[in-house]
């Protein structure tokens, strides 16, 4: 048994074993495609793109470490202790750490990609410790700040982030917590004044957390200098709960219950004036305030939340992680799992139908696409962070829509992929150890943590319209442009110039994907103006039609802008890729076009960007496409680089052998005959 | 404050009762709009059509009794028997019973929406025991099995039902388990070969049932007389396993984890012959085989099955009950939310927002829609499953497609409302307390339990176009046809007709979706012609284009079928309805026409039956509809009938009360706050 497993997981890695000691589903999978087009360790270079020694040593470490097997039925307490010893771990390992951000940025993203694969919980406790607190102290902290830093890798310092409140998730700016400075003893005294600035859903308050990064309104006298951070203990160091602090445990989710989530609240408690994390802004001995930052509340406010930018790749990183486990898992299964075929009988792939090709392939194409903008983006963030390394000419404000943008992708993408990929599981997709479920669980976190999805993809056209403005005539006639835009590229030229635009003519398609992006944000910029000169009037029409009328053209130009974004920077990697995997990639990136397409095509039939007979046409080529990617997919789904232990579920490795003995649905036993 | 809570539980019913002792979320709702256009009361009765005593009775047992409170960090054991003894409590109040098949069918599935909304788990075993298991004993078995049948309405016999097998729940008919006439003793023995033979996924199975409907591959000597059922007693009276019985926990699973779900094996576990359920087939004394049903073994499987029939209006009512219950919740929050409005301050429901709004008011239109189609589906049915009561000109074939299509429609609908009502609730949505996690769990179950929703699809087109052949001359040009149907109604004809072919004239609408069901049918059946008059080369052939070539035709055309479906029966109904609550009803009925057409936009236009224009325009139509509906949305979600207590959610109710106190995630201190 020892044997056939661990050929079996070799064959995961397309070692040339012979097929006489594998399973049914090993043999299934082998005989899939034994020969496919590409070698997926290329592949998975590639879609690394950078760190390759930190993934590889993670997966390994992750893979061999049965400290990683996930447990199902534990209680709660065990569930989070779990979480963090886990944490600790890879703490131990060093594959995080909070100085990444001055040295490798992009390697705090790879390693929250690892992790999450494994588990979501501890994935979501890393990224508070390490990028919203360890980073906000390391950014907006000083020397004096320096024993608090110095514990944050080993886990000695367990940190929050104290941003979001209960009556304030969604306008934090508004926020009424406040950190009046007291002459007298030169402290600060941070104070909770409602049941509504409770600082809620506050990850790893409710056990693990030692330190919280509070963000308060800051009053010196009776002036309110806005939102800044203050650090406060609030448990000791034998872990009570400190004097004044009030926490209280939020209990069970829908999701990521290894996560200790806390409503915590202040009543008066005083912490030296020395807690205020001072790099930007200073309150002297006294009570005078000074600050770096120029602009009002607003700016400062901007500043000191700024570790939720690289918050939100850290969790595209992590969508992106469970989006190709899922993928991974659903092919794999697709490919064992037997059917009706043509004569009736349970010996046909499930894989093989179109039914199941045409839900999981165009879900494939998204995340290998995604992956590659992401990998991107990562990049572009990095060199624009780390002091001295930006050798890229992009601003602050293409960042910021490049990060809102990717993270908002990212994390709708991986809730259609698992909630796809359960169902066309069917029940074996129901089990919690075939990790569909906790995927979709955490997936809800993507969407809504660290900025919700729909209000990031506001805050994209918010920044671009601004950037047009600045850009623009005053006054330019809007209209005329859309116009002049739409008949420069009627399809009946666009048909000439290229070949009949159809859907396999990426030129063509690139063409329209600009001309979208153009158009919509033209339409929403003159939708914006405002005639009046009165500025209460105007900001109020200007409300009015943001948030009551236009808000439909807001969000759909807002991913035009995204879906753009993505298929440019994928065009130039794709092209820069090792000539061997440029192939299947190119026909990823096609079929990504078309359903980019397809999923906007009535705006592209009524703004007459295609041809009636074009938009019919599509079907055909995504047809076309999908039946040349299908006999890849296993291959693709090896390309992610994960292993089976990392991958974890039953469904994707020998289903068989799993339900050949009193599982009770976990997964320790099936470990130990895998690895033994 | 117990005062304050009762009067806003009051408050939900609208009685007249003084803003000044509400809490700010109650006002708040108040606020929203404190003079609806209807009665909720009577769009109640409108909605639950029939079993209005049952009903009323139901939501009242369950808002009182505090047994129903959730729970939620409690043990797998514990969650699994508080889900039997809640249905126990409905069994001993004679909420349901097997009985209602023989009397009133529409009963069973009023239970099941009723239950579904405070308890998944629990509605999940309660359509095992009473439609699955019982109804199968009712329907199958004779007088020899009376004494089964007696002890299932008060859980004395808890039954499972054993049609699934690990490798076979996809292709039943080939599963693999065997019951084997034995001559010697005259009795069965009942046999699972394999590890995929085993019976998978059976509710009931790993805790509480005792009986069990084993199907099985009936021999006679050597003969193989297809599936039949036999009941085979699973465990005794002191709840120990059986003899020869081999029951495996499968442990926890993404959702419903109040279900004791369990793979189940025999090794020749012998059973009297009297144990075959009887009514229609009949294996005598000494091994003669004799069956009413006629046709191959298939037709028998189909006959033995019937159940599933039932099940799948049970799966959509269940799936109703959660729909209706997450949007109630959303919407009540929603509107009691604020975040910042013209100021800035947070002063402002998000429910005024447009995001909110266009996320939640189709859902709540489709919600109201389907449950329209669902009560009527319901009605049909039992008029045409109760002896003598078919009035309807109905046949079984459109029974059979007419329950597929409601239950993938509305399970489909399960998942996309909770998961967009979790999405636009954020953060609290996420907690298990405010109920969208559960509910998106549990439409899972709803997508491919009792059938996988696209196999359901499948079903419905190829009974739908077994019967287009049967009526239709052979050879019939069907290319033509679809022509011609076009060129009847392009948008220009349409236009003359009709007030210029516009989202707003329902008649137009009609046309189209009809046309659009034709057509893909036409379509479709044209493809699927064969032209070999070899029996196996036609077969290989119908099989390669079915399953590789036309299924997103078929998907397509069956999804025309049931939104047509659901349109012709809503307006009927809604033209029959009190005439307080027409012109609400006329809203959604035609904000859900207009959905339809968005999210078939491409085929509309690229067939020609809608206008670039009038495409383009459809987003006026939209936006204008969902502003007269919004005010509504309230009274809408309280149209629903379901009670505070039922929704449980903090969320819907005073959520600042909730959070005023160390809640632990859980319901049982706030529940004693409101209620006492």
């Amino acid at each position: 048994m020892a044997l056939v497993q661990r050929l079996q997981s070799v064959c995961l890695h397309r070692s040339a074993v012979s097929l006489r000691f594998l399973s049914e589903q090993a043999k299934l999978r082998e005989a899939w495609n034994p020969t496919p087009s590409f070698d997926p360790k290329v592949m998975t270079e590639f879609l690394d793109d950078q760190n390759h020694e930190l993934h590889a040593n993670m997966r390994e470490f992750l893979s061999t470490d049965k400290f990683f097997v996930p447990q199902y039925d534990i209680p709660l307490a065990e569930e989070r202790e779990l979480a963090l010893q886990r944490l600790k771990q890879l703490c131990d390992k060093k594959f995080i750490s909070v100085h990444f951000f001055s040295t490798n940025p992009t390697a705090v993203f790879a390693a929250h990609e690892n992790a999450s694969i494994v588990d979501g919980a501890m994935a979501t406790k890393m990224t508070v410790q390490f990028n919203l607190f360890g980073g906000t102290v390391l950014k907006l902290g000083t020397a004096r700040h320096k024993e608090v830093l110095d514990g944050i890798d080993s886990l000695t310092n367990i940190g929050c982030f104290g941003l979001s409140e209960l009556g304030y998730g969604n306008n934090a700016v508004e926020m009424e917590t406040t950190a009046t400075y007291d002459p007298e003893t030169d402290e600060f005294v941070v104070n909770t004044p409602t049941v509504k600035a409770q600082k809620y859903w506050i990850t790893n308050g409710a056990i693990h957390a030692n330190h919280m990064v509070v963000f308060a309104q800051l009053y010196t006298g009776e002036v309110n200098n806005g939102i800044h951070g203050v650090l406060v203990k609030i448990r000791d160091d034998e872990g009570n709960t400190m004097p004044g602090v009030t926490i209280h445990d939020m209990g069970i989710k829908m999701g990521l219950n290894g996560i200790d989530n806390a409503k915590i609240s202040f009543d008066n408690v005083r912490v030296p004036r020395e807690n205020l994390l001072n790099k930007e802004s200073e309150v002297h001995e006294g009570g005078e305030y000074t600050t770096k930052i120029s602009g009002n509340n607003r700016a400062r406010f901007l500043k000191v939340a700024d570790q939720l930018l690289s918050g939100r790749i850290c969790i595209a990183s992590m969508s992106q992680g469970a989006s190709k486990a899922c993928m991974a898992i659903a092919l794999r299964y697709s490919a064992t799992r037997l059917t009706a075929g043509p004569s009736g009988k349970s010996d046909f792939p499930i894989l093989g139908y179109q039914l199941q090709q045409h839900a999981l392939i165009p879900l494939l194409a998204k995340t290998y696409i995604y992956d590659i903008a992401l990998k991107q983006i990562q990049a572009m963030y990095a060199k624009f962070s780390v002091p001295g390394r930006d050798i890229y000419t992009v601003s602050h404000r293409e960042i910021v829509m490049m990060c809102c943008a990717i993270k908002a992708i990212t994390g709708w993408h991986v809730n259609t992929a698992a909630t796809i990929c359960r169902e066309r599981c069917g029940g074996q997709g129901y089990l919690a150890a075939n990790r569909f479920g906790p995927a979709i669980a955490g997936s809800h976190s993507s969407m809504t943590a660290e900025g919700d999805n729909s209000v990031l993809m506001m805050k994209v056209a918010m920044e671009y319209i601004a950037d047009m403005a600045a850009k623009m005539k005053p006054g330019k006639n809007l209209s005329a442009a859309v116009e002049m835009l739409r008949a420069k590229y009627t399809p009946g030229i666009v048909q000439r110039k290229g070949k009949n635009g159809s859907g396999r003519d990426i030129a063509y398609i690139h063409h329209i994907l600009n001309l979208r992006e153009k158009i919509l944000f033209l339409q929403v910029a003159e939708k914006m103006r405002v005639s009046t000169k009165d500025k209460a009037a105007a900001r109020a029409a200007r409300f009015e039609k943001w948030s009551q009328q236009e808000q439909d053209s807001v969000q759909a130009a807002a991913r035009a802008y995204s879906d753009k974004l993505i298929s440019d920077i994928c065009y130039e990697k794709i092209g820069l890729a090792d000539p061997s995997i440029q192939p299947i990639l190119k026909k990823l990136y096609n079929l990504y076009l078309i359903t980019v397409l397809q999923e906007n095509i009535s705006f592209f039939l009524t703004n007459n960007l295609i041809s009636r007979k074009g938009a019919s046409s599509l079907r055909d080529d995504f047809d076309a496409l999908i039946k040349e990617i299908a006999p890849e997919s296993l291959a693709l789904a090896e390309g992610f680089g994960i292993t089976e232990e990392m991958l974890s579920a039953p469904i994707a490795r020998d289903w068989e052998l799993y339900n050949s003995y009193d599982n009770a649905g976990e997964m320790k036993k099936f470990e130990d005959l895998a690895r033994s």
